[in-house]
């Protein structure tokens, strides 16, 4: 008789998040109550954003209490439905959290096709991680033909879509990835001009090469001394679409940005944005992702840990960077 | 007989700028050239501006050689011309150096009235400065009524006009300014409706207090810890007009402004400008500044150093803060 398993927020994590920041639980698997359908997960997704949730720090987002699930994206099948609309057996997206069964009202799911792309890409490049790509390109950084766009965590789930679209524009693309492996990922594989290794040391040298006309749009994932630097070789009215700042969420203080001179005197414009603001989004852009995916005009690469019981292993493995391409976690 | 003088820029400011970084010379007064006019400046505006070009760092505009005069605004009379259109007698705005007497082909010299306003507001309120304010206000910021706007260098040339545009939209308007004199006049004479002492070391809870309902727009020219500061306490969606960061100007390091995640997680707008990039503001904005001058909607206060052999005293002062609105140098 199959148990339901839950991955539960123990403890908040003071600097690196550790396992035991989790508890690992079994259940009873959930009824549906009538206007319910009850999901078994295919696949979670493992994402950044999640360490912010384990945190009580102002977000726009409300954090995850203790002893509650931990939040995730997810795609799985309906086992069971008392819902009038969806049926048995068709699969769905959503974010249903860090466990192998949910009920769920059917709000906030949504019907895949199974058969169009491989499952797990409705929670990678065809679903929210590729909206956010999309975004900052087409609604923030707006790159034209012949400009440069560079992007840290080149190889990232984001990252490698920001530069597949840029590219598409007719962009210089430049990524910044740590180590030889990812930076030869993100060339060889995903078509980048260039990859700079931020771990080799001498990032500024490196981006100067790299980028030899300067930086006219950075999609910014990381943060840190990568943000400080990149902000050294940005050109006179780039952008920036500040989308994350891994670096930061597990440091005990935060890094201080000395360039901020560059933004004023180069009249940058830096815009924040999370992609759940957009839903708008979300429905311009899956079609489009699931198209380029389909016909292999995007390419990406997962890492999969197999079985609930390694998410907690390979979350802190993806915040640590030593994951390539979407982090993932298969369930079945 | 009359002789020109000049203040040439003499070395490069390591840190803070001393008056030996400038070199006061006696010249004959040069002679207009046909095509040409000469100028006799009434009055020199002095501007955190031009501690940039006095420096070799990258930046919008040319440094200023060693040995050649020093930039800035100016306002004067044509005393003597060859110029097909502008004729003896008429007064002049433009940008004619730290010194007495210019002569110039006329570009850049825009003809003043200086009856409409008192002549000297052409190099303040109504010239650069204020189309400074209006751009960020007007472009940049986009205040809404409801709103609460914050402005730092809120009794300076630019922010106190900042703050009366932004009071005439229907905001609420709070100040940042050093030392209770400056705090007052904005509140009394300017209208504003609170202004945070930066000195009085409480700087955070301050701005709480005086922002019970957050930051919506923020106009910078301040940077360092005041603008890590108020990046607490921005509003989800805000908007950062970055004008200036006079606290770097002089500064060995520049100040770590920690609280970048504040840009993210509020989906911030950061957008740095120079005005200058913007003549077509000027044409916008003068007219209406002038007005709004002319019959008393927007105030301002000036100080004044008598004589240009004051111009790089006044001009440390201002950098360190020491003057109350609009800082000039009386020629004439």
């Amino acid at each position: 008789m199959n148990r339901n398993v839950q991955v539960l927020l123990a403890s908040r994590p003071e600097g690196w998040v550790t396992e035991s920041n989790f508890n690992i639980v079994e259940t009873d698997i959930p009824e549906a109550r009538p206007g319910e359908v009850l999901v078994r997960n295919h696949w979670l997704s493992l994402d950044p954003y999640m360490r912010g949730r384990m945190s009580t720090a102002k977000s726009y987002a409300a954090s995850v209490e203790i002893g509650a699930v931990m939040v995730g994206g997810t795609v799985g099948e309906i086992v069971d439905s008392k819902h009038p609309r969806l049926k048995t057996g068709q699969f769905v997206v959503g974010s249903l959290g860090w466990q192998l069964y949910a009920t769920s009202s059917g709000e906030g799911l949504n019907v895949v096709d199974p058969k169009a792309v491989p499952l797990q890409a409705y929670v990678g490049v065809v679903g929210m991680p590729g909206v956010t790509a999309w975004t900052g390109v087409h609604e923030i950084l707006l790159p034209k033909a012949g400009e440069t766009v560079l992007v840290s965590a080149a190889s990232g789930a984001v990252g490698g879509v920001v530069g597949q679209l840029a590219k598409m524009q007719g962009c210089r693309v430049v990524g910044i990835a740590g180590g030889p492996v990812k930076c030869e990922y993100t060339v060889k594989e995903l078509g980048f001009d260039a990859c700079v290794d931020y771990k080799a040391g001498k990032l500024l040298d490196d981006l100067r090469a790299a980028c030899p006309d300067g930086v006219d749009c950075y999609f910014e994932n990381v943060g840190g001394v990568v943000m400080d630097t990149v902000l050294r070789v940005l050109n006179p009215f780039s952008r920036v679409a500040l989308c994350g700042l891994i670096s930061d969420y597990n440091a005990a203080e935060p890094y201080g940005i000395t360039n901020i001179r560059s933004i004023l005197v180069n009249r940058v414009k830096v815009q924040g944005f999370i992609v759940s603001d957009r839903m708008d989004m979300f429905q311009r852009a899956l079609p489009k992702l699931a198209r380029l995916v389909a016909t292999g005009k995007i390419k990406y690469r997962e890492t999969v840990a197999e079985g609930l019981h390694a998410a907690p292993k390979a979350f802190i493995g993806m915040l640590k960077g030593e994951n390539l391409g979407k982090q993932l976690v298969k369930l079945i």
